[in-house]
C-alpha cells in the first residue's frame, strides 16, 4: 500500500480541476451545462486537450476501431496484462461537466502522478475513453465498451442514424480520419482489471456525508408496462359503487406494489413515472389507465421474485376493472469482482477517506467491461443526487479523494 | 286522477316509437347514433316533424325569438297560466337517439293522449323544445331555456362561435327566417309548472329495475385542479427514502378524498378524471402531477363541507412534496318543487309504476327553468347507463311508461 500512498499522495487536486473546467468549455452550455455528443468535432477536440496531457505524462496514445481512445503508460513488464481505467467524455444534450468525463481526468491524473511520484509499476496502467456511452446521438449508449468487450461487433452500429440522418458508420470513419495520425491498435484484448470512477448520480454519499461509494455492482432492471381497463362513465350521473373506474383501480395497483416492494433497508427501487388516463376529461370515469413499472435491485433472486408476483397482484387489485402488464425490458443484476472491491476498500480506509458499499443504480460502460474483464468502481458524490443536468457537481476536493482513491487501488493491481 | 289515469292510457308506446325512430333518421350516424347540431337545417327538419304532430293533435305552434319552439294546447281557462313540459331536440356530435328528444316526443304523445282521450284540461298545455341544450355548437348549453328564464339576454350569446365561425347571432337569424311561417310568441312568460321527462343517462334505475325517477333536483358541483410539485430523479440512481415523487405524493392524496368523500348512501360522487405525471419518463421520478377534483352531491352543506375540506388534507398528505389546489367550478345544488314532486310520485303509484326519488347528477335545462317556474323532471332507466354515445338505449316501454307517469303528472297540474 505504501506505493499507493506515495501516488495518491501526488495527486493534484488543482490541476485536476483545472483540466476538467478546461474541458468543460469544449460544448458548454448555459448554467455551467455540456453538450458534447460523441464522435463530433467538440468530441475530437475535448480528445486532443486529453492527448496532450497523456502525452506530458509520458503516455503513449494510440485509438481501436470503435474509436475508443487509449493512453498507456509501461510497467516493468511490458507483457503483463494491463491494469484499466476511464470511462467517457461525451456527454448528454443538456448534460454537466463531470459525468463520464471525470473518470478519464481523474485516469490521466493518476498518470500524472505516477510521473511526478516517480512509481513504477510491475504492470502497465491504461486510460481509455470508451466510445459513446450516453446513447444520446447514436442510440443505444456503451457502444465503443460493447465493441471492446465483444459484446457486439463494430459493424453492429454502422447504420444507426444521428437525429440528422447520419450514420454512426459515418461519423466513425470521419472520425478515424480525423484522428490518423495517431496508432491503430487491435480491438479487444486480455487485462488484468478495470477501475472506473464515475460520479455517483445519485444523493446516497451526499446524504449520509461520505466520501467514496465503493460499486459493488450495478443492480438489475425490470420494467414493465400496465394496461388497466375499466369503463368510461359519466361523472355526474354514475354512482361511484357501479363504476369500473380505471384510476382507481391503478390507486389500487400502486398501493399493492408499494407494500410488495417496501423495503427497509431502502435498496430496492420502485418507480411508476408514466401514467396515463383516459379519456383524461375532468368530468368522466377513467375508462383506462396506462402506467409503467421501474423495479431495480442489485439481488437477482430477489428481483425475479419482486418482479414474478406484480402481474396477479396487479390483477386483484384492479378488480373489477382488468389488468394486462407487459415486461418491456429485464436486466439481470452485475456483481463487481470481489477482489477489487477489497483492494479499493483498503486503499480507501489507508486513505482516511469514508466509504460505503453501494451498487449503481444507473448503467456503466463497466457494466459491458466486467464480462470480459475483473471490474469495479468508484463514486464521488453528487450534490443534491443531480445528474443529467447542467446543474450537475462534484467539488474540487471530493473529485481529488476519489482520484486518489482509485491511484491507491490501481497501484495496488498493478504494483 | 281519473282524468290523469285516462289520458295515460291513451299513451301510445308504439306511436311514440315511432316518431323518435322517425326523428332519429334525420342526423343519422353510424351504430344507431344520432349527430343534429342546433339551429341547422337538420335541426329544423326534425322541428318540421314534431311541428306536423303537434298541429295533428290540435295544437297551435309559436316560436321566440331565442328560437325555442312551442306547442299550445288550449285548455278551458285560456287566461290561467299554463303547464309546460319539454326538453330539446339537438344531440352530442356522437350522440344517442334519445337524449333530449325523449322529452319533446313525450310531450307530443301527451298532446295526442289528450285529444285521443277527449279530456279537456282547465290550464293550457305547452310543450316546448328548448334552443342548444347541448351547447356542443355553441358553448355554453341551455342558451334556449337560459334566455327563457332571464338568467341572460339572446343577445349575450350572439358572437359566440362555432368551429367553422359562424356566429350563433347569425345561426338564429338564420334559422328564425327559416321558421318566419310560424307565429311569433314573446321570451318568457308566466307558468305554473314545467315537467320535464329525460333518460336517466346513469345506471341508478336500470341496476334497481325500477322505472321512474323522481328527480328531487340537481346536485351541486364543486370542481377542483390539483398541481403536486415534488423533485423529478433518476428512477436507478435515487433511493425512495430520499424521494419527493410527486406520483407517490398523489395517491396518497387521492386515498385521503377517497376516505373524505366515503358515502356509504352513494349519493356523494368524487371523481379523478384527469391525471397527468411529469416529465412521464417510465425511469423518471414524477417532479410534478396535475388531477382534477370533480365532487357533486345534492345536499348544499354536505358539498361545502367536503369541498372545503380538500386543500388542507391534499397539502397534508402531499407531503413533502407541496400541492396547491385551484377550485375551477361551482355550482350550488337546485331542490326541485316538492308539489310537482308529491304529484308525481302519486302519478306513478296510481298507475302501479316502481320509483325512486333521486338527484340529477347532469345539467339539464329543467335547471334554468326552475329559477322561473316551480319544476321538476322525471326520468326513465338508460341501459349500461350509457349516454352522449350511439349505445345510448331504452326501451319503447320504458319509454311509455315515463310518459304515462309524465301524462298523469301534467293532468294533475293543469286540471
Amino acid at each position: 500500500m505504501e506505493q499507493g500512498l506515495r501516488v495518491a499522495a501526488a495527486v493534484s487536486e488543482a490541476r485536476q480541476w483545472d483540466r476538467l473546467m478546461e474541458l468543460a468549455k469544449i460544448g458548454a452550455i448555459p448554467g455551467d451545462g455540456v453538450n458534447r455528443q460523441a464522435l463530433t468535432a467538440l468530441d475530437r477536440a475535448a480528445r486532443r486537450l486529453a492527448i496532450g496531457w497523456a502525452e506530458a505524462a509520458g503516455a503513449t496514445v494510440t485509438v481501436d476501431e470503435a474509436a475508443n481512445l487509449w493512453f498507456r503508460l509501461e510497467g516493468r513488464d511490458p507483457s503483463a496484462a494491463p491494469v484499466i481505467t476511464g470511462s467517457h467524455m461525451d456527454s448528454q444534450p443538456a448534460g454537466g461537466r463531470f459525468d463520464g468525463i471525470y473518470g478519464v481526468v481523474a485516469g490521466l491524473e493518476v498518470l500524472s502522478a505516477l510521473r511526478d511520484s516517480g512509481v513504477t509499476l510491475e504492470r502497465p496502467l491504461e486510460v481509455v475513453a470508451w466510445t459513446n456511452e450516453e446513447g444520446s446521438r447514436f442510440s443505444p449508449g456503451c457502444m465503443g465498451s460493447m465493441a471492446w468487450a465483444g459484446t457486439k461487433p463494430v459493424s453492429a452500429f454502422a447504420e444507426i442514424a444521428d437525429a440528422e440522418g447520419v450514420t454512426f458508420g459515418a461519423a466513425l470513419a470521419e472520425h478515424l480520419q480525423a484522428e490518423a495520425d495517431l496508432p491503430r491498435r487491435p480491438l479487444g484484448g486480455k487485462a488484468h482489471a478495470y477501475i472506473e470512477a464515475h460520479i455517483e448520480q445519485g444523493p446516497t454519499l451526499e446524504s449520509e456525508g461520505l466520501a467514496i461509494g465503493i460499486v459493488t455492482g450495478i443492480q438489475g432492471s425490470r420494467w414493465f408496462t400496465v394496461t388497466i381497463t375499466g369503463a368510461s362513465a359519466h361523472a355526474g350521473t354514475t354512482p361511484v359503487s357501479l363504476r369500473r373506474d380505471a384510476l382507481q383501480a391503478a390507486m389500487r395497483a400502486i398501493a399493492a406494489l408499494n407494500a410488495l416492494t417496501a423495503d427497509p433497508t431502502d435498496v430496492l427501487r420502485f418507480t411508476v413515472g408514466s401514467f396515463l388516463a383516459e379519456p383524461g376529461s375532468s368530468n368522466s370515469v377513467a375508462g383506462r389507465v396506462r402506467f409503467t413499472i421501474d423495479l431495480r435491485h442489485p439481488d437477482d433472486a430477489l428481483l425475479m421474485e419482486k418482479g414474478n408476483a406484480i402481474t396477479a397482484l396487479v390483477q386483484e387489485a384492479a378488480y373489477p376493472c382488468t389488468a394486462e402488464i407487459e415486461e418491456r425490458f429485464t436486466a439481470a443484476p452485475l456483481s463487481f469482482d470481489t477482489g477489487i472491491l477489497d483492494g479499493i476498500e483498503q486503499a480507501t480506509q489507508a486513505l482516511g477517506l469514508s466509504s460505503l458499499r453501494m451498487p449503481s443504480g444507473a448503467f456503466h460502460d463497466a457494466q459491458l467491461v466486467a464480462r470480459a474483464v475483473p471490474s469495479a468502481m468508484i463514486f464521488v458524490p453528487s450534490r443534491d443526487g443531480i445528474s443529467h443536468n447542467p446543474a450537475e457537481f462534484t467539488s474540487s476536493s471530493q473529485l481529488a479523494a476519489g482520484t486518489r482513491a482509485l491511484a491507491a487501488a490501481l497501484v495496488r493491481q498493478a504494483a
